[in-house]
């Protein structure tokens, strides 16, 4: 039997959706590493019931382990440590030691804000150095440290029933995760887990068919015999490909084997990642085996191809820069379009997503060029070049060779952040395609 | 009594992150804006004893209703309108008409993909089709419906507890969102929420400041007489950015009043938004109000405040462009920057980011200018320069005066994405100055 956890995310600022949540999916993620399973991530606002409630049911559940994250800061809306305190049965105490290692912290920031006022720091963070009887404390590693509680203590003469340990961890992730990879090797974290299987997990990605036709391929895969009962396959759509992710307990490996060997043959050329990996980190390692550098000539999508291609560290050995062209007469002056193209095929036309593309390799000098000009709404749509319209180009050139090229004029569905962010993807998709000499077709 | 709602996110994507959840905050905000309180939103993988389970739970901790996103697609793991029905006892049946209706908009696609199985489409869709009893259908937006199914039937003969009503509601925001417009208006839901409290919620927006200051300002509403208790306030750090969102009921107004007039004399400076606007809508305001173009050159951020200024409508009025310099030729080459003074600054420092602003201007004839160039790590970092260092600068001429400038070296926080990401927040601020003409102190 696999260990199982639940994850308490607190904060109405996350469950009203104007912060991200990061911790959840990176926390569930980690937990199946370590093979504990992972059945609810429950998102709850700074209510001490509500914290307390979730707490509960996780408990009643049946989970061997309780997650949380958030509500340790400095203001009085931050009560995880007292609830858990509550919840275990352990009362808090203030951790003098401890208060002095968070003050030394302190000290820094107020060097850094020298007008603030040192005996209100020392006040509101002086709660964040209280601890449940019987807890380990987590160094802090923003200001706030963290906790791990061990269950309630039950039996004679306590009746009552054992709750599960719980790691209390801080909000924002820069602090929660090296914090959770010092949590997982304690003594007090592996007795909660104990003896937990192994599963093993493998993603499937693809690129240009829709969910059904994965459906259809799963049914396919029944007939011929291959037992996916013994898988444990989810399908998704993210940013416009279709990822199939499979766990499985290790003798099952042929099975797997099987099912990915089917997904190959039926989609030989939608399927671009059998091992994980992105396509941002495929067209970045194409670049770098290939020694090219790549430079971008963006409209609509106003220098997000640019922002992803270097979102990944050490992008600056093959990206070169680029240009965001929004009004016409940047494309004319930064990327050099024929000011007549313009006028005869408008700004959005394969001619000017090519002129583009060409435009971005002569201006910073690269190997492979990037043009993309589009509609991304909500205003601007025509019935010839309705919103979502968007043509593409990548440009690839070898000395005076005509370039290597692929061009693509899509409608992408959904509203301006979707046809901004899809553009990405099928840029992304098109720059692999030329890095790989698949031109044709 | 405000009536009390669940959410339930479906979807082992979500749950392990690799699909952000845009639907549980979306909803939780719409359900606030009804007068519904919202406690939980549970994130379940796609197992059906999972959704079960939450379901479950919300039940009996008395909500008036449930809100599901996810699970509705073609997939075998898409199960969320089966497990609802078994749960409100309300057996399944085949909807002929709504399959002809769902057929419609398949054959839209498969004309799109015109290679695959029309057979398999109609198979692995069919199950789109299937109503439980008495629920009602809301039309597809995709190729999914959703459903409004009642509470379970109980009473003589039938035992049991009544159920919340559950509405069912597709994964894909664009899907979910117009969907849930049509859903609020029916009388199948009306009658779920019945008379809902209205609350009424306003949002501060400090930046340039820790959150332990507004703890410390707090406490100085309370020593003040201002009865916080009547308020419920949150906090919340927001890339970079303190948020401070008040819920209250309406006879609680003055209290509201007397809080807000407070933070905004203590941080006059800090405090930048009083109703709920952000800085981005700001700059956006300021530039249309004053007919002013801007353009960008960055170089650590890569594009991504292009991409910021471009993600509002009609920003194309405003923004004409920018140039991704990531390399030091491109520098010199797209902005202009003298090549001897990156030789003697490094390319990192406020004297390149001052003329990466001038250089924007001038390469796209516009009227604000923004530079960014820093380290985002995780390598690249000296002793001088540690990563996180980010110089920013903001230009904007006047015909033949001497521009009107902000500049700025900081250290940031943070892994390669919250520092570029940060910095993109940092610029906004600086161009939101710029643009009042607060470029003094």
């Amino acid at each position: 039997m696999a260990a199982r956890a639940g994850i308490v995310v607190t904060g109405t600022e996350v469950l009203t959706g104007r912060v991200v949540d990061r911790n959840g999916p990176w926390l569930a993620e980690r937990l199946r590493e370590l093979g504990v399973d992972v059945a609810h991530n429950i998102i709850v606002g700074d209510r001490p019931d509500d914290v307390r409630d979730a707490l509960g049911w996780l408990a009643s559940a049946g989970v061997d382990l309780i997650i949380t994250s958030g509500g340790l800061g400095p203001t009085e809306d931050d009560l995880t440590a007292a609830v858990v305190g509550e919840f275990q049965q352990r009362p808090l105490a203030l951790d003098e030691d401890l208060e002095g290692r968070i003050w030394k912290i302190l000290e820094a920031l107020t060097i850094r804000w020298p007008d603030l006022d040192e005996e209100a720091i020392r006040r509101s963070n002086r709660k964040q150095a209280l601890v449940p009887a019987g807890a380990t404390v987590l160094e802090p590693v923003g200001t706030a440290p963290g906790l791990i509680v061990p269950p309630r203590e039950v039996g004679p003469p306590t009746p009552g029933r054992p709750t599960p340990t719980i790691v209390v961890l801080p909000g924002p992730p820069r602090e929660l995760q090296p914090m959770w990879r010092t949590a997982i090797e304690l003594d007090a974290f592996r007795a909660a887990i104990g003896g937990a299987t192994v599963y093993r997990q493998h993603m499937l990605r693809l690129f240009g068919i829709p969910e059904s036709e994965i459906a259809n391929t799963m049914l396919q895969a029944r007939a011929a015999g291959i037992d996916l009962d013994a898988l444990e396959i989810t399908t998704c759509l993210r940013r416009g490909e279709v990822e199939v992710v499979t766990r499985y307990e290790p003798p099952q490996q042929d099975v797997y084997d099987a099912f990915a060997a089917l997904v190959a043959e039926k989609h030989p050329r939608e399927l671009f990642s059998d091992d994980g990996t992105s396509v941002d980190e495929q067209v970045a390692g194409l670049l770098r085996a290939s020694e090219r550098t790549i430079a971008t000539a963006e409209s609509c999508t106003g220098g997000l191809l640019a922002g992803r291609l270097t979102d990944l560290a050490g992008s600056s050995d093959y990206v070169l820069g680029g240009v965001v062209v929004y009004s016409d007469a940047a494309k004319v002056a930064l990327a050099g379009v024929d000011e007549g193209l313009i006028e005869r095929t408008g700004a959005v036309s394969v001619e000017v997503a090519e002129a583009l593309a060409d435009g971005a390799r002569a201006a910073l000098g690269a190997d492979v060029g990037v043009g993309i000009t589009g509609i991304a709404g909500p205003g601007g749509g025509t019935e010839d070049k309705p919103v979502g319209t968007v043509c593409f180009s990548v440009s690839a050139g070898h000395g005076s060779h005509p370039p290597n090229r692929l061009t693509r004029r899509l409608v992408l569905p959904g509203g301006r952040f979707d046809v901004r962010d899809r553009s990405t993807t099928v840029a992304m998709h098109m720059i692999r395609r030329v890095l790989r000499g698949e031109t044709g077709g």
